[in-house]
């Protein structure tokens, strides 16, 4: 198979964790034989110092020229104090819209090595497997109007707004992941107050006919922030708008412990995708070659996965990481005090290649 | 003194718990020399059963009528299918902002008897002691428009609107919390995202001149969530919107897996206020006297306090509540397996009120 991959490593520690995750995808296409092709460019701070925008031109043709992107992450203090317009994140949601990624994917999975890296008891997240959808192009994110009104500009207003097709295409998404894993969808809203939720459970409810098979509930935002803290073995696919996701995704990569070990997908309905870690630019560690690198390699599996179709070739990078795990090495980031050998980004994603 | 309040026991355990709530605050006026009067209302789903509507203009005019109100709980399955203007949450919007009550506390302590109740481990939970300020009549909540448009309503909308003086105001109550506290104030929004967030900032930046001993942090909401889960130690009093204030409070209210031990207040410039209990009506253990009173009693002490000034008499109900629980006693929620008495709530507020 040959195919011609995007490379956006950003900022922070954007360029390290990539570096480790191209030599993994190099040598899982040595040993299976196909040819990715990879050619690289600027997104957030980095695209603002070279292009003075966030997301240029030319990193938009290069990725509509490509069959994936991978993504490393954006922003620092650095670019903090700019016009909104020319922040990092800018150029995060700009490519999402751009590229009409509306399915975000982010699995979170506990890893028994790890277990002790958890702020909740053990006993709470072992088993721990489940998979949040949200949805990535809509909502409050990107409704019109957004800025200010009234004399002297006293009222800020921003809007939360979903067409019933925005709703369908994530929430039918949600149901086809559902079917390939537990059969259980989890839908969470805030029908209690918003007309966009009461429109969102509507079209659950129409689609959940489709897919007679996949056990559906409804759950308000606030009661599933608190089940994902007490009960979080209790889910399989969530499915939800823009902002909530935002939220819970990111409590959720709490779950395990392991934020610097949770990749995401954004996705579409052909099989072009963007795929980056969880986690953020870390400026704090940038350049000091002690960034865990995992989250990124598994974001290459998820890659050969959902846009390539080369289920093999992901798990094996996906064994790769467990087999590094349980042999007790650690990056600073996943503190599991007193145990393991803690190495650095490089040396980590050798190890990681070794094990191919 | 002479207070008069409402008290509106709504749905579910919200009477069971209300009656125990009522012997407590008669055991602490008869023991101080107070005189409190109180008068029964009805909410939710109890009022629309008997007036059709969840907040009659009845109940409007003994709570205005009174120097504060005591809310159980509202809300149950048998009200769920009705429209929205008649389903029992809206008695609590619509409560909330009759009166102006912008300002929602949630206060989350960490009481140790019951860590082990927790779903975090141990050493994440100890000495929690924060206060969630949420904002609380404006927002998505209640902006317009918030509906549906488009041919076939296939578009549905709502809308995050603040107007400055109604961010200055509950920041304000924050930063004076906060300076009584621990002098420590976190700004939870998504400025990178939100034109509202932008100004929320703005306003807490503009209002942190006037509070130079309180020590100011913004941060992101999807930071926050994560916080609350690894690092709940590190916060004082936390502001936020509405919706975030929603899905925080509900998050935190885990930290410490006592939810049925969680008062708040609602709160406006005046000395009105309106106090429940965090936690629902439960309609699956209503009637049955197995609900913890303990939340809706440690809120008549927030009463107590914040609309009477009384700091004595509430410390009074806290330290009885503190000793009930020294002394192994517990409601069937508060699963310490294998520890203490499980009792019922009758047998509960009892229990406080022999401690007074
Ligand atoms: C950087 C920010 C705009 C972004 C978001 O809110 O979507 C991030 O938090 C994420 O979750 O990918
Ligand atoms: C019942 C519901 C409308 C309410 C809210 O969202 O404010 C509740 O969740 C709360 O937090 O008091």
């Amino acid at each position: 198979m040959k195919k011609k991959i995007a490379v956006l490593p950003g900022d922070g520690i954007g360029q390290e964790i990539m570096d480790g995750a191209l030599e993994v995808l190099k040598a899982v296409g040595d040993w299976f034989g196909h040819e990715f092709e990879v050619e690289k460019g600027y997104i957030g701070g980095a695209a603002v110092d070279r292009f003075g925008t966030p997301l240029p031109p030319e990193t938009v043709k290069l990725c509509r020229d490509s069959d994936a992107v991978l993504l490393g992450a954006v922003g620092g203090p650095k670019w903090e104090d700019l016009p909104k317009e020319q922040r990092p994140e800018k150029g995060l949601l700009s490519i999402r819209k751009e590229f009409n990624l509306f399915a975000n994917l982010r699995p979170i999975k506990a890893f028994e090595s790890l277990l002790n890296a958890s702020p909740l008891k053990r006993e709470m997240v072992e088993d721990v497997d489940l998979v949040i959808v949200r949805e990535l192009t809509g909502g409050l994110y990107f409704g019109q109007p957004s800025g200010r009104q009234g004399k002297n500009d006293e009222v800020a207003v921003d809007t939360l707004v979903y067409e019933r097709s925005e709703i369908e295409r994530i929430v039918r998404k949600a149901f086809v992941l559902a079917q390939k894993r537990k059969k259980k969808l989890t839908s969470v809203d805030k029908a209690n107050v918003l007309e966009t939720s009461r429109m969102w459970r509507e079209v659950v409810n129409e689609v959940a006919v489709e897919y007679p098979d996949v056990e559906v509930e409804h759950m308000l935002v606030d009661v599933a922030a608190m089940k994902l803290m007490y009960q979080p073995k209790q889910f399989d696919v969530l499915v939800t708008e823009n902002m909530f996701g935002d939220i819970l995704s990111d409590e959720a990569s709490m779950i395990t412990g392991s934020l610097g070990m949770l990749p995401s997908a954004s996705l579409r309905e052909d099989s072009f995708g963007l795929y980056e870690p969880v986690h953020g630019s870390a400026p704090d560690i940038a350049g000091k070659g002690k960034a865990n690198p995992l989250a990124m390699i598994l974001s290459v599996a998820m890659m050969l996965r959902h846009s390539f179709g080369l289920k093999e070739e992901a798990e094996m990078i996906e064994m790769g990481v467990q087999e590094v795990l349980n042999a007790g090495y650690r990056t600073g980031d996943l503190w599991t005090v007193g145990r393991g050998t803690v190495v650095g980004t490089g040396a980590m994603s050798q190890l990681v290649v070794e094990r191919l």
